[in-house]
């Protein structure tokens, strides 16, 4: 038994056939045509998925139901992607409903960030836990979470916009008209910003050395680079970075108290010396606590997180139903 | 078909028997003997509930549950009262197992924040929804959320600790020993320390005529009297308090998109007049948004949320069971 997953992004579409417990069976993928309309992209899915099938050698039966992971503004139960800001072409699509022409199992729609939760549950970091909730720090702070084992998304799935929870009130200015969005301190967009400030303050300082003095080189792994030299503006910079990351999980485990809580995105490469740090300051949080504690992990499903949540998508979605 | 539910204080124990649709059918209340060990306040519950059943002329056999909500740290899923500071001789107390010996239905323990959401859920201001979250603003802030008509409590029983999400790094000192909790800003008791500090810097205040001087008699409801009177500092302090509840309100939207989100606590007495700037803020943040909004209610239940929401408690886990 098999179930497709869909990761429909700007760039590509990739499609993964999954089994059961979560393994990639076999993957592929092909450019967005951004330029084509929703039954046109649709088509090419479609198409992608017999390739997938055929190559793997499984019949179109044996797909027990086929999930498709978005970006944008969804109405899940419709099945219909809202708005995408890059795929201005779907706005209104009706993507499940189109797919069912091509498939005679259920199709499924979700957000990205929340099938990249799922996939954690089912098949990574939180595997076994009955609830979990992902962070992913990346360009901003993506998030969502599974409760009972499914993806909790509110009652109009749009839940889990924990990036644009509030950590400073009238704080750092954010894309969403808020200010102090915690996405303004803890994504790796606002390090590089800090790095940059910092940088234009402590002209001497080894974050300087380490781009050339070409502060457009500074990324989010300058601050952690200079810091593991020793760099005393660095070190501040990631103590800072690390500090506001930590305020924003720790209101997470209060909120959600999850069995596990799953960083990913790119600055979790620098792996303990992130995890070390923030799982501290979430213990002297929790000092004393007399009840089990909220694990911290890292993610484990890397690029297959979209692809795996989709598939993972369709069959809890069977399952509840 | 009736659920009996008990809402354990450290001063009273109430008890109601309560219909399946959430409805007090005859309550009642006996003082909490605290200086009594588990054993005999669990006979003394057990007898309170017996003198309901008699006054009603109910039949034992016709109760389906009984449901506990208590304050403090629980092990829901063993059903003891771990801790909790103002009930000192219930530590460790096996609530549910003792109360079993007296009944012969299954018995349940919930958080009584946890409990006076269900109520609302159940029976109150939202009433119909699957998912909504309830907070308290009183002396603390108190919250708890339904998920598809059960209460959350997340993995270890201790979710949803709204008052004790940060909204100001290193801001206001929390008892929790945390800084900048929203309960800090936003509780009856974070007003009136904004309202006494505005006292001291304005003496001439319309705050201070209203208490005579004496800063010790203000309390929930001094700042809103002196706005309503068209007073400049009331006017100030009720706009600057609503703008922090706002704050964490829109957090909790963008957390949980939950159907309903009702508000309870003595500072609702104050109606419309909180009401509607909250909504305001709330609009403002979501202005064209395209999917539905969360609807913000004032709470219904009063002082039967403890007890409607223990009685809920056993119905809904007997109907996921």
């Amino acid at each position: 038994m098999y179930y497709l997953g869909i990761d429909l992004g700007g760039t590509n579409i990739a499609a993964g056939l999954v089994s059961a417990d979560g393994k990639v069976m076999r993957k592929d993928s092909i450019p967005t045509r951004r330029e084509a309309d929703y039954r046109e992209l649709v088509k090419d899915m479609a198409a992608l998925m017999r390739k997938l099938l055929k190559d793997a050698g499984v019949r179109e039966e044996e797909v027990k139901g086929v999930g498709i992971g978005s970006p944008g503004i969804l109405d899940e139960k419709k099945g219909i992607l809202i708005y995408a800001s890059n795929l201005q072409n779907l706005k209104g699509a009706p993507l499940v409903s189109e797919m069912e022409k091509y498939v005679n199992c259920p199709v499924y729609l979700g957000n990205d960030a929340n099938v990249a939760a799922l996939a954690e549950s089912e098949a990574g970091a939180a595997r076994g836990s009955r609830h979990s909730v992902t962070v992913t720090l990346g360009t901003g702070v993506g998030s969502g979470a599974v409760i009972d084992g499914k993806i909790y998304s509110g009652f109009n799935g749009a839940a889990l916009e924990l990036g644009h929870m509030v950590i400073v009130v009238d704080g750092e200015p954010c894309g969403c008209g808020r200010k102090g969005c915690w996405e303004t301190y803890a994504s790796a967009t606002a390090l590089v910003r800090q790095t940059r400030k910092a940088a234009r303050e402590h002209p001497e300082s080894m974050v300087n050395k380490l781009v050339d003095g070409d502060l457009s080189k500074i990324n989010g792994r300058t601050a952690f680079d200079a810091a593991r030299q020793g760099d005393e503006v660095g070190k501040l910079l990631v103590e800072q970075y690390i500090k506001y990351v930590a305020e924003g999980l720790i209101n997470i485990i209060s909120i959600f108290m999850p069995e596990v809580l799953v960083l990913g995105g790119g600055i979790c490469n620098e792996g303990e010396y992130l995890l070390n740090p923030l799982k501290e300051h979430v213990l002297k949080r929790f000092t004393n606590y007399v009840l089990p504690l909220t694990e911290i992990r890292l993610a484990q499903m890397g690029n297959d997180a979209g692809i795996v949540g989709a598939a993972m998508l369709a069959k809890t979605a069977k399952e509840g139903g």
